[in-house]
């Protein structure tokens, strides 16, 4: 580690690559590329924009920061919570998109930084530590990577985790940009709020929000929307790059009596099938809290010529927390009713029902999506989620 | 989270990719990819070798294991040590070697949890929990996945970190393989050992062994090694590819007094500078150990035409655990002295010094290296140890 940054590194040859085409975290003519600096130096420009935020130099929980082979990090309950996520150029996010307009460090930073701390309120804790991994091209730019540090600071800031600190990290080179972070949480001695424990007769409850990342994507992607303007579709585009998740809130919510939480990060359906399957429960989302998550993206898919509807159920990446409470619960400002869990019915299994077409109160138009066929659901709306390896042509 | 993994997965478009050249970690024609299966089917290819050893499922400081969006582990005394680090394909390993020899998935996953259980070692600690991301190209072979998740368990269970559950992890889509492992640590309620405690009068005392996996690094890549069957030679490229540390050596240093404790991953001086200038002394290596760390390697410095000594004092990956202690501290079975600290002269600076040279006793021939300019030191043995990013032909 050198000055705060994991240096474990190996003695392997540094061996040519065949370079891909230039990208936007290139440095421009004459900027400053990593492969210019030693580790020490790039760590000495990326460690401080990391720890802007915290004039006294540390977090309420970071005992040790940056600087040995390991960080301390406080476990006042004797327990804490761990998870850890990868985001990969050209995979998970895209340096230029297809209408033209470009990722900066910031946005990767913030990303990274959002759902990685999702994870954690998703169990009801509050975010205590996060240590990063960068993987960097030699020819990526030295304010990419500031930028990066930057957008991660600013990402846990806007997320509200406050008291995270960032407590340690890695840089290292590689054929294209990839960043791993682990993050830990703090139970304030709650039991951790697991997947399968939505009990018939709970309410479906939604903190942040769910489908306008998707939107923003589908923005991204499309060429037409090139040079956009317009407040609500950048705003949507914005989510896509920098989601923001509402991490207070999980604690918030197990503290209200939550009996299972999850963050959407592959989509509504997806990942509210992922609680009724583990909860053995059938969820029946309500139609009217679909539509007015939907209405606010009516103009997006306008433009698109795509129903807003198909976002809201599919589309992930916002990393809202869906959380199941026990009828009656007050929910905390910030979350919403959004359905509510019943038994198993004779012949079903374990699945998510979502009720469409005009007829919305007719058994008849309810459908099932998740583990068991789709029936009836317009072929519109019929979606599956992020899946990293699913074959496209399969399933 | 699909079956104990993480799948917090964004939506991003699939874009063709230009694929580099087949690798050995390719499926070889009508073998499995690992895009021919659904990440909830590779996770279950995955996960369970990750266990294999665990009847009961789960290590003493597992609470709870994988299969929501975060594990829980136990920390008794109210804090963890924490620390992350990367693997990526060409530059942290090879999958085949200049001399022919093919890295595993086993021994990429064996070498990924020795150097990050070093890290936790290092600090005096116990390793508590592991969590890994794997970002795979979809051409790798699901036998190499699963060959990875076997080594990533038998490494552990190499280094002695016996009571680390490996919690959870992430696996996605890349061009390259790239592997993160985060690694949690139990203090036991003892100080951590940093890196700044080494004091005038202590020893320096060496856990494990250094060089070896440089002198395994040098044949793997040299090609007039195929096909070598020399046992001494095949155990010193065994080091390279699977390095084993000695984890439980860190936690009986510590116990034993130890001052200040890093691992050597960057090579000993590289290291040992570290800790001196953190330190603010000066450390002097005995040179009769530093020739019996050389011995064992003669034949190999023979083979290739190098002095030995060069891989004792630059080569890294051994990830033996370096440490100070007071003088007349009885050493742990398994830690060997190797130095001694002292003061800084006036007009020096922290700094390594080695003795070499046939007048070995003459304070004339010490040089100093590290921070300060090498002097003295022949050609054959000047080094810098491993840092990512520095430039080739400056320092």
């Amino acid at each position: 580690m050198v000055e705060g940054f994991e240096a474990v590194r190996p003695v392997a040859e540094r061996t040519p690559r065949d370079e891909p085409p230039r990208s936007s975290a290139d440095a421009d003519r004459g900027g400053l590329t990593v492969d210019q600096l030693s580790e020490t130096q790039l760590i000495a420009r990326f460690a401080p924009h990391l720890r802007a935020h915290e004039p006294g130099g540390g977090s309420r929980y970071e005992i040790l920061g940056p600087g040995d082979d390991c960080a301390v990090v406080a476990a006042p309950d004797g327990r804490f919570v761990i998870s850890t996520d990868t985001q990969v150029q050209g995979q998970d996010f895209q340096l230029t998109w297809p209408n033209g307009v470009v990722s900066t460090g910031f946005d990767t930073g913030h990303k990274c930084a959002t759902q990685n701390l999702a994870d954690v309120a998703a169990m009801g804790a509050v975010p205590s530590s996060l240590v990063v991994s960068l993987t960097l091209p030699g020819r990526t730019s030295v304010r990419w990577v500031e930028d990066f540090a930057r957008g991660l600071r600013a990402g846990a800031i806007a997320c509200g985790a406050v008291h995270c600190g960032i407590v340690g990290g890695d840089l290292g080179r590689g054929g294209e940009i990839s960043a791993t972070a682990t993050v830990t949480g703090d139970l304030e001695g709650r039991a951790p709020i697991r997947r399968n424990g939505a009990r018939p007769g709970d309410l479906v409850a939604l903190a942040g929000t769910v489908g306008r990342s998707a939107a923003g994507l589908d923005l991204l992607q499309d060429p037409s929307t090139k040079g956009t303007v317009e407040p609500h579709l950048v705003e949507l585009m914005d989510n896509q790059l920098r989601p923001v998740s509402p991490t207070p809130l999980g604690a918030q919510l197990a503290e209200a009596g939550a009996t299972a939480m999850i963050d959407v990060s592959d989509g509504l359906v997806r990942d509210l099938t992922r609680v009724a399957e583990a909860s053995d429960v059938v969820v029946d989302l309500d139609p009217a809290a679909l539509d007015d998550l939907a209405r606010p993206l009516a103009a997006a898919g306008e433009r698109l010529g795509r129903d807003p509807l198909y976002w809201v159920l599919h589309g992930g990446e916002d990393h809202g927390l869906l959380s199941t409470v026990p009828a009656g619960t007050r929910l905390p400002h910030g979350a919403r009713p959004l359905g509510s869990v019943r038994a198993v019915p004779p012949g079903w299994g374990a699945t998510v029902v979502v009720t469409t077409g005009t007829a919305r109160e007719s058994v008849a138009d309810r459908v099932r999506v998740g583990t068991t066929p789709v029936r009836e659901l317009p072929a519109e709306l019929r979606g599956r989620g992020w899946d990293h390896f699913e074959p496209e042509d399969g399933v």
